[in-house]
């Protein structure tokens, strides 16, 4: 078989996967963009269905412990809403139904015999990035050529998340090689932001952000994981319009995942969190850190959850933080509904008695090009290695049309030697070591005592653009390169009253002209607004305690609006 | 100049920085090879001299903390050993009399104008390898072509050690390149085992070990600091017969010190304390952590010291540990001094009331050859580039006879790509896995319901050497790879009437055939006899009491015989 076969045969069986009853059949047309309410619409939904699936995370693990709503009831209700995502957005790729029902099955013949709860996530069902490998399935990672290639063992967080009673019930969409912040490959096609489907859901954990974004409401509370090595994690929750937490390396396990650039011991991916609410986001942290993860993958770091660092003991105890906003990054300025978002941001801090300075940006351009020189080192050879089986392309455009050819993401020509990587992680050494003192040297500016407790970023210099124009991610990328824990917020959405064209005449770059040229605010139009939260290294604890701080205050915010 | 007559000076400017008065005119014959007990027979030592540098390290703060001796006394009776053990070892490399004493000097003056000390250490002199720079002063680490490079800031851990009071008053002795197991460099020349003139002190942290041993007494107490990538701390230690640990990634501040394969970033080397007791390694990592280094150093963890951890609380609070001792690797079999060193330590673990079983190796070959190869990938290039400027040869032997020259630890040919590297720490990767599994199955085997609580192995398959003959690093090098905390305990010396040479005619491998072969009881009388214990990654609360628990069985044990 060919190739475009083999991949077509793959996708009939996923189709073949999904029970007909499923299956909506008053989908919005096509060409509506807005997608986000149609859960409510479909008839495949019942309202109990519709009660679980928007419930929060504390109401739906109550109810399970309580047997007021039993696990398989609880895998049936999302497992139908995330099929009604799938007809909207795309998002999906392994689906099992019957396996993810046994294992509901087993929980509930457990506390039914037990009187207890397998674990702190009992009943819950999780959706998992592609290529966490779950036993006897494939990640494919949309190389055709692993089509076939059934995991002989869970993933370590598989594994940890089973044992809390978590429910794994379907595997989510990512771009091939996942080093493109969009989602398309050969084997499931495109995914599509819920929000205006004429926009990219982002990438490389866009099958994840369509379908978080797609319980409907931003209360629906879930927990789904992705992984973030350039911005994997933040840029789908960003421009879906959920919460994305990309921690520092070493805290969520990563092992047992198949990846690209695998052996890369630089600059790693981790795994993360996306979700509806902070609160899901911290459940899953300390669910997992719980289970002493380090004993079953050997990079993660041998530190508990620390309740005093979420208590910011060192950071004043949480009361007047001084933040710093980073409004651009001196080298792209972001579209007019990102700068809105961060002001909205600093307004709702001010009024809530923190602190709010400008980041001065420091060598963000050196850090996007150290960052993709290190993965581009061998990056060509390791994606024509995976492609090489069926003979299938290594995708070169993220674009809807064939002249989209684009190479932005893809290296050309070979790599460099060892010694040569090795000078250029040296001058990534450096730039950490000078970065940390930027913000050291902060504590002259803030007035408390203290450098800048976070710092306020864009998380992409747009909100989701079209298929095929997510053309940069160095707003998340220099995270991974310092490896600084960040949360994404949603803010706002576009509003193409209020975020109209400024003139400008004076660029950083060429890039940043064609970037402000790109701008339209109809083009955008409902596209979801976002920042992102940034700590120092292994701060996580810290990062998702001051993230509650600037989302309590963006609500009490929007109250008084 | 040519190389040879600006390492001449460089070696001549080392003469001439040392006080005249210091110089001991009675020093035993060069053919002498035990000269550890020379110290205490130098005209230059005042008895206070001796009482000062064979106190304990609790002792020395006191008195400092009191002012009994003031920090300038202590640096100055310091500084007259460290000559004298320069003259006996070749110990030394940057010697900065005047300044110490400016530094000490200030300490005297804080301390008596405020009543207060400056730090934890305040007005303990410190030694460190060359490698670890001084504002103002060289790193050479044995290149010629260095010299005159002056280190424009301190190395964070030395802003620390200042910060805790410490003074920095002598730099020691390395390998060029750092990458061999023994030292020796065309600018200072050959440092020697004061247990035994003919062996090696080790590498690359021998210049400490030589020096501290030479503290006299196993109870003289001070704390000196070394590196460690494939047993530079350890191998020392082990050979001089002093404690000395290799801390995990990421606990000790490395930033700012000059290195070998700089921007290799998958096996990396640390610094960690080498001294005379277990007190002064504790006192050391303790008061390291307690300056927050992750605050100065990227790369450092951010964790304090776990008390709880100290306390071996995962470790059924100390009582009844399980230890596994790996008696040989299954590569090499150690020398009949190094296993009854083994076996000392069993008998008194068993004594102490400690369960002790043996530990299967598991692919310690591999290891072997998968660190080597990483480190190989790109190392061949970087010591060329270090000497090219000066052309001054790459050493490419430790022995003492032009015809020694084996290039046991210099890769040979060029380097490999970044793609083949990756493939390589890949497989790195896995065996790290595989490992973490393996010590976590021994649950069934302990007894405890706890894996091994710790692996008891040898730190070479020898005690020191002769000059040129530590031909491999395999029994330290696989806690590197592992990224395992490792603590070197002294345990007895050679003793040709104990240590007799048994019959065997089976052998693993060429090496250990070679390696039986080479064994002779006379030619090692009076080398140290050491073991380490091997923890698992960040666990080096752990490591210390747990070294506490051994160590103190060992001496109960010496008590009774």
């Amino acid at each position: 078989m060919s190739w475009t076969q083999i991949a077509a045969a793959k996708k009939s069986q996923q189709l073949d996967r999904i029970p007909a009853e499923w299956l909506s059949n008053n989908l919005p047309p096509t060409e509506q963009p807005n997608v986000v309410d149609f859960p409510k619409k479909t008839t495949v939904l019942s309202a109990l269905d519709l009660e679980i699936t928007e419930s929060e995370v504390a109401t739906l693990l109550h109810n399970l412990a309580s047997s007021k709503w039993s696990a398989v009831q609880v895998t049936t209700s999302f497992y139908k809403r995330a099929i009604v995502a799938q007809q909207l957005t795309n998002c999906l790729t392994e689906i099992f139904v019957d396996r993810a029902l046994i294992r509901a099955n087993e929980l509930d013949a457990h506390l039914k015999n037990t009187g207890k709860v397998v674990g702190a996530l009992h009943g819950l069902p999780i959706s998992l990035k592609d290529q966490i490998c779950i036993k006897g399935l494939e990640s494919t990672m949309g190389y055709v050529s692993w089509i076939g290639q059934y995991a002989e063992k869970n993933a370590v967080l598989v594994d940890i998340l089973e044992s809390l009673g978590a429910v794994p019930f379907v595997k989510t969409n990512i771009p091939q090689t996942l080093m493109w912040p969009e989602t398309f490959n050969h084997i499931f096609g495109r995914t599509s932001n819920p929000h205006n489907r004429s926009l990219t859901s982002g990438g490389s954990s866009g099958g994840e952000g369509a379908l978080i974004a797609l319980k409907g409401s931003p209360l629906g509370k879930f927990r789904w994981v992705g992984s973030d090595i350039g911005g994997s994690i933040r840029i789908p929750a960003g421009f879906c319009g959920v919460y994305g937490f990309r921690p520092s390396c070493g805290r969520v396990p990563y092992a047992g995942c198949v990846n690209s650039l695998e052996g890369q011991d630089s600059i790693l991916s981790v795994l993360g969190p996306l979700c509806n609410t902070l609160d899901g986001i911290k459940t899953f942290f300390k669910a997992v850190l719980s289970e002493q993860p380090w004993i079953k993958d050997p990079l993660v770091i041998r530190k508990r959850w620390s309740e005093e660092e979420y208590k910011l003991t060192e950071h004043g105890n949480g009361e007047k933080l001084c933040f710093a906003i980073m409004w651009d990054n001196g080298v792209i300025e972001p579209h007019p509904p990102v700068r809105r978002g961060l002001q909205i941001t600093k307004d709702a801090l001010l009024a809530a008695g923190h602190r709010v300075i400008d980041w001065t940006p420091y060598k963000q351009a050196e850090i996007t090009t150290i960052t993709n020189s290190i993965w581009n080192s061998g990056a060509n050879e390791d994606y024509k290695a995976a492609a090489a089986p069926t003979g299938e392309p290594v995708i070169a455009s993220m674009g809807v049309l064939p002249e989209d050819t684009e190479l932005l993401f893809r290296p050309t020509g070979s790599g460099i030697s060892a010694f040569e990587l090795w000078q250029i992680q040296k001058r990534k050494r450096a730039l950490r070591q000078e970065y940390l003192k930027h913000w050291e040297d902060t504590v002259i500016t803030t007035g408390t005592g203290r450098p800048v407790d976070a710092i306020i970023s864009p998380m992409a210099p747009y909100t989701a653009p079209p298929h095929g124009m997510n053309k940069t991610a160095q707003y998340t990328m220099w995270c991974n390169m310092l490896d600084f824990p960040a949360l994404v917020i949603p803010v706002s959405k576009v509003d193409q009253t209020l975020d109209v064209k400024q003139p400008r005449d004076k660029f950083y770059t060429k890039q940043d002209q064609e970037n402000y040229e790109g701008y339209n605010p109809a083009t955008y139009e409902s596209a979801p607004i976002s920042i992102q939260v940034v700590g120092r290294t292994v701060e996580e604890e810290a990062v998702i305690a001051m993230s509650e701080i600037i989302d309590d205050a963006l609500r009490a915010g929007k109250a008084q609006l």
